[in-house]
């Protein structure tokens, strides 16, 4: 384990020797039920992953039997400080929208699932799910801000919400329709199920799935397939470009921002990558994702 | 039946024991084939579905053994009067930005087809097309900005626009990628084919087919999963949340909304969900669909 | 073979009776493989195939055993100009906001590959890719902003650019997810795989797997079936339509735009389809894609 591996209370965080970090939920006993402190080393583990060279792609998994449980609700036997929220709070779209980061907002409106999804969404590397049981509430919407979701069949799906009378969260909205279509979305809230593993891969909701002994030795080939003989600078404008020009009204907004990644590589692995395949050996690439160019982060809202 | 039981001449209104509004196009004669009428009546009954909270979720279905046949031709024989219009009329870009809502705007030149679809979108209530018989031009992209489609083997969907040497409407080009994806949305419409429902079950068009006398039994067996024991306000938030949030250019957005919509129902509905859920037992919400929070609806454009 | 049939190096041209222009890239010793001199020639195409009114759909497709062996890298064997590109150049995103089509920039550093996609994004008639052999790297992303794409069973489709430390391009990460959906958009750009026929269709990126021999026959029956007793002008805004009224926030904009191409329409050849109809003979339109409503284009970025 290198020196900088972080101390985390509610996660455990290993490398491997291709840097793979896998990133375990590690409440095993509560079944990695979602708390507030979670979400914050959640946030810290994605941003250390996206500073660290090392790591060149994230799986995510839990410890013991169940993926993530959900919030965890124990906190309070009336259920009023579960969400960690207080009725004298009065959030307004504006304070949303001009005091995003103001310490009360911060920490007593924003959504924590959603400031753990949105540091998802800004990772340069792959991200992969690995769901290896229960993923419910939280436990379901945090991995649609994952890149591939790959399940066990032990894996049990679910957006629940709707029945303890609250709405889907952490961004979930904006990523499941882009994974399995409106229609589709619109059920798995509405009819708040959850799904069985088998259910799930028709559905599209999942890539594959894996004998229990399988899901994590296919999770990181998978990684180690994304990132061996990659440059980590292409990678990560490539994730990036998936999310943010898809998302954009009229592809020219696609092409201007293509226009400098594609010089900004060509120019820089890209030599290397073109020369490595013309001389049929493996390449070598300086680049590093903590290094990226002056445009990135480019089509970002205030906030 | 209710007393408020609106009296339309081309819809049948009737309200189940769950709150299942059962709204079929009545002119059975006619093939339900659709007119300025039955336009202006859908999207009343769709205002006051949404106003009324004793409906909870809206079938949609047709009488007689058509779904809806279409805009209804037979008003000119020459074609100059069937869709309303008045070439002396001349409309732009301008008109449609700035006044929308002008009586002679609004009467003369919107398509009458979108302010249905627009009316459906705005729905806080999950909304379902039960499509018995031929769904074709209108009758067919009405269903788009409908939740989830289920398809008699009788069914016969068709967006026939092509064939008469006009476009399609109704806002079906902003809902139809959304559910079959790009590629399938420009064979359907650039083919303008008749599809029997396996093909349009094989394209993702509808979710589901059922024998004739099965399949109003399906759809409100399906409303009432999405709506017993559930919050009529989480269900509003969830379903605009859905449709408002995936179409921003970035989860931010879907992020600020995720946030005030989690502190609404937590403190509201939220706390009866999780109190009910760990004392096992069912729910007993208060909030009404009606009274949505100051923040609802977000995101609206001027018009 | 018409009079204005242009005399291109890299490209052949022809138009047959139906007016279905089949396009072939035609550097058959060189795997067709793409230059900058081809990229012109096909944004020169799609405009011709825009203007000229005897064209009626384009089906793109190579000449000999390949579709587009992607970018041709033998210009330079250090890769350094393998681009065109010059890293005394130094591109900010300001100069492709405000310069997209200043001299230098135009030629220096905007992506090639987009400068075809956006062509083809705005042209008024379908187009469809007949994918003969292997498309690799420009020669598979080309294809994504064809309406379809229909593969030979010796198509081999790879998004390859992972391999040589560059960035998928020409607005490929604005169409590929619209296709496919974001997880599988994602994995087929990080694992940078060339796929066979079967896998391309079960990914849902290809239409439709046929014979060689089939291949072409399928592609110019389809084009015909999307023309033949067709509006052009209705075919130009239903397309048109399909991919900028998907991409905008709220369906309120396709609504504006709805309602000038429903006005359009229906006092254009919509006078004439549905005379047509009820008289039950083929239409006969005086519509031209070369003189579309003056409210094309919409929504069009600066640039």
């Amino acid at each position: 384990m290198s020196p900088t591996t972080p101390d985390y209370s509610t996660l455990a965080w290993e490398v491997d020797e291709d840097g793979i970090l896998v990133l375990r939920l590690d409440r095993p006993d509560q079944l990695n039920a979602f708390t507030v402190e979670m979400a914050e080393e959640l946030v810290d583990a994605f941003h250390r992953a996206a500073a660290d060279d090392d790591v060149r792609a994230v799986v995510v998994t839990g410890s013991g039997r169940a993926f993530c449980a959900g919030m965890d609700l124990s906190t309070g036997s009336d259920g009023s400080n579960v969400f960690g929220l207080d009725e004298s709070q009065e959030p307004t779209l504006a304070d949303l929208t001009d005091r995003l980061d103001a310490p009360e907002v911060h920490r007593g409106v924003r959504d924590t699932g959603g400031r753990v999804t949105l540091a998802i969404y800004d990772c340069p590397k792959p991200v992969i799910a690995a769901i290896n049981g229960p993923a419910v509430g939280i436990g379901a919407t945090m991995t649609l801000a994952m890149d591939l979701r790959l399940a066990s069949d032990k894996a049990r799906i679910g957006f629940v919400f709707g029945r303890i009378g609250v709405v889907p969260e952490a961004c979930s909205t904006w990523f499941l329709p882009r994974i399995v279509g409106m229609s589709r979305a619109l059920e798995l809230v509405y009819a708040a199920d959850i799904l069985e593993a088998p259910a799930a891969l028709e559905m599209g909701l999942v890539r594959s799935v894996h004998a229990p002994d399988d899901l994590l030795p296919a999770a990181l080939e998978l990684a180690r397939r994304f990132t061996r003989h990659r440059s980590p600078v292409a990678i990560a404008l490539a994730r990036q470009m998936m999310y943010r020009n898809s998302a954009q009204p009229h592809p020219l907004e696609a092409h201007r921002i293509d226009s400098l990644a594609m010089f900004w590589t060509s120019v820089g692995d890209g030599k290397e990558g073109v020369a490595s395949f013309l001389e049929k050996r493996d390449p070598s690439y300086a680049g590093k994702a903590s290094e990226l160019p002056p445009f990135y982060p480019w089509q970002e809202p205030a906030g």
